[in-house]
């Protein structure tokens, strides 16, 4: 995303590991690596911001060296982490103390998005600020869509991404149950995908990366379980009973438990396939 | 089904409702009525069969009038029932010893496949039987997959269905916690359906029949929850713990009570609709 | 409760309906009705509150006839409200900026416990503040057991009413079914309570308010899903998978959705028999 | 369960392992050894059985050192596996065409109970079969109840023990987070078995086989996870949505599949800890 940014404005780049920062200003021309988020600050009127949670984010802000010790009034804080919207409603009523804008703008499309400048930007803030982060996120975005007020693009993301994790859940259950009645799973998925059961998960994830044994390392499992917790969170407070939901959060828990933190989201398929005593490869 | 076979071949049918069966007949050249099931069985050397469970194939075999009275040997019974692999397993055992062929033969692809001659056949038989069972389906057969021995044309029947069965549940939950929330259904399905966590159920079933509010009437919730079960028979046989596909079977249970026995499946979605107080409509 | 400590101490009260408090003043010698939080925080060195949630408690706090503005230092704020460890932590927090004591005491024994003064109390709080609150909980407790540091009573609390609320979901499953296929629950609970899946449910609750019909409303089903809600925190902040009560949480959800807000708790097993049809009596 | 029988009648055993029947023979006066399931049918009026399931109990009917070869009509077989329902009603039909008669009895009361002789006995029969039947238990019953025509006695002991294993995944869960979160265990249990959580679990097993880190070997897991299958079968026969008791399937499944074929049941907790990082010990 940086590097699309890089590509057409002059950027300040501010990373929690500074020989990150440095690297990547080397590679990319006109960008300045600052050396405090409050430095970054005191030199942009747009701050994109991409953490793992909405914590680490409420955590920047604070302290001597914090964006709002850099923020003036007028600035706009784009937030592209997958964040919660108690979160973001919590930074946007922050920042605004300051004068300082805030959008919620967490993304889809996975790393090839990104460098292509493909991403959906799921957006949360007021209509009228809209067209500033359209400008903002013009670089790396295919999709800008306002969901709602501030809140409502990490509302998006977390429902999404619970899909994704209720479905990677389902896939692995069912398929780990044909292997092992003797169905080749690769002949599953192919008709599974002409049918009504198929999804993104059993079109694309499934056959690239479990089939293959390949399970590369994309998005780690414990930000899918925090992003399947959000969704929860965001259910309970609308008052919406979703045990579905529900479960797929705890089995993410329990296949972060088994597994470690550095597993891979899809790799909750492999808890059923351990626990089954059988791989799903073909 | 029967309407494409009667186009290219002669045909006798019989239906549990005689009414449908002479309806039948008389809008379709060269079909003519049995009277019963033995009937059909003593003019046909390939019956194919389609009721809403495995039991009711088994009952149909037996008794004076029954299929088993009117068999020959070297027929072969097509069952395209979405029935369980056990059922199957004992209707393959049970006309084997009359010298009759059995495939379970279940099918996808609706009413529209059903008319245009391209649903999926999902076949579980003998590898060498499998030539008789394509040719007998390719009236109305876009694609005939072998999926293994009896029994596993059911199985990946039943998981497709299961599958699918959890997409419906988990789409509505998310779904009802973003409308009450305020973000408009319409728009988080455009955002979903080019992102991770997209399936048929968000990309075709609640775009164009629960945003509108159609809820047409095309496959009862009574036998999805029936489908659902029989999957989770094949985990337990299986030794595979499935807890988002029991989870999916209970919930089925509780909209079919709440529901009725002729609520159409997807209306799963209105059991959450009416806990969580809200319509996703829009 | 505040009837126990009116007959052993002089005692101001307050409530958020003011007719309650003068009616219990009249019923009560030597009670005085404080026109506010802070006008009773300032006629009291130790205050005991008893609210639905810590959100209620949180607000009794603030503004100008909030508990704060009455309270002075050294003083002692007893929380027997069934809060949040989150919740309690906070209070303390808040209240320690006053110079004042803070202790979460939830207690378990219902309304005849209080009136019989043998109530459990679940303590929160420093190991030196537990004699202070001893003497303060003394008139309506029969047994005062330090959990932990503040917010472990309150944690304490929420496990016992989720494992309450497992229990009583399962007991009307198990219930439901047996009496559906001819059973006599009453002959079932007897067994049940000479075998390994008895219960406090089985012992004492199924018979005297399920079987009789009876079903008094004595705690509200919304509250105790507050509860299992808090419960569910508590495990997802610890790290320990748990589905079981996740999806109990979820299932009252739902009989609270079905059945109302002034539903009685044990009423979650009306969701069941609504649903499968059969009523367990007898 | 025997012993008590030997000490009171003429006894003949057999056992599927050989050595086992012969070891008892020479330690209990007056008991004889059949060499074949058919040869102890033609020596006595009543058998009791005890297998691990309804299916060893159907295969001990068959062939020629069957059951069915020597019994004679008018015999008894009172059948304490903790069977299904419908292998019960089964069983009960096949032994009809012999003219014999059958009761499922399953027991609880675990090994103490059977060498004390105060087991409980749960019966499935006619009516007019259970003066028969509590003779044929009295050597080892404390209490024998008809809980309704065959298969009664079967769904009324799978139900107790679906209780059981909701009760231990979920007493499991809770303290798991209670211990994480610094309380101690034991005063946890304190606590809870003075209130409405409590349950045969909190009170018996849990301080004495898991504070302890006892874990005695009294039960198998895999046996539990049957009887929970059971229990779930007969909800799905009688219409019951039951997800609480489903779930307690799936997880015991897991547990299985994680810990093994020989582990005992309470070890469910065991999976609970090691997914938490924690030992409930105290």
């Amino acid at each position: 995303m940086a590097a699309r940014v890089a590509a057409v404005r002059p950027l300040a780049v501010w990373n929690r590991n500074a020989d990150r920062a440095r690297a990547f200003a080397e590679a990319h021309a006109g960008v300045v690596v600052a050396a405090t988020p409050r430095e970054l600050a005191a030199a942009s009127d747009v701050i994109i911001i991409c953490l793992p949670t909405s914590t680490e984010v409420e955590a920047l802000l604070e302290g001597a060296d914090g964006l709002l010790a850099g923020l003036t009034a007028g600035a706009l804080v784009v937030d592209c982490t997958s964040g919660s919207p108690e979160g973001a409603r919590r930074l946007a009523a922050r920042l605004a103390e300051h004068g300082v804008a805030y959008a919620d703008a967490p993304v889809s499309g996975g790393t090839n998005g990104a460098e292509a400048g493909t991403l959906t930007v799921m957006v949360g803030c007021e209509p009228a600020l809209l067209p500033r982060v359209e400008a903002a996120v013009a670089p790396f975005a295919g999709r800008v869509v306002r969901m709602g007020p501030v809140g409502a693009g990490d509302a998006m993301k977390a429902i999404n991404n619970a899909l994704l994790a209720v479905t990677i859940l389902a896939v692995g259950e069912g398929l780990a149950a044909l292997t092992k009645a003797g169905v080749s799973p690769r002949l599953a998925l192919e008709v599974l995908n002409v049918s009504s059961g198929r999804s993104f998960v059993s079109e694309v994830l499934v056959p690239e990366r479990v089939l293959t044994g390949l399970w590369p390392a994309t998005f780690r499992l414990a930000l899918l379980q925090k992003d399947a917790g959000i969704a929860n969170a965001l259910l309970a407070e609308q008052g919406v009973p979703g045990p579905v939901l529900a479960l797929a959060h705890q089995q993410l828990g329990a296949a972060r438990a088994m597994l470690g933190e550095n597993t891979d989201y899809l790799e909750a398929i492999r808890m059923t396939e351990h626990l089954a005593g059988v791989e799903i490869r073909g």
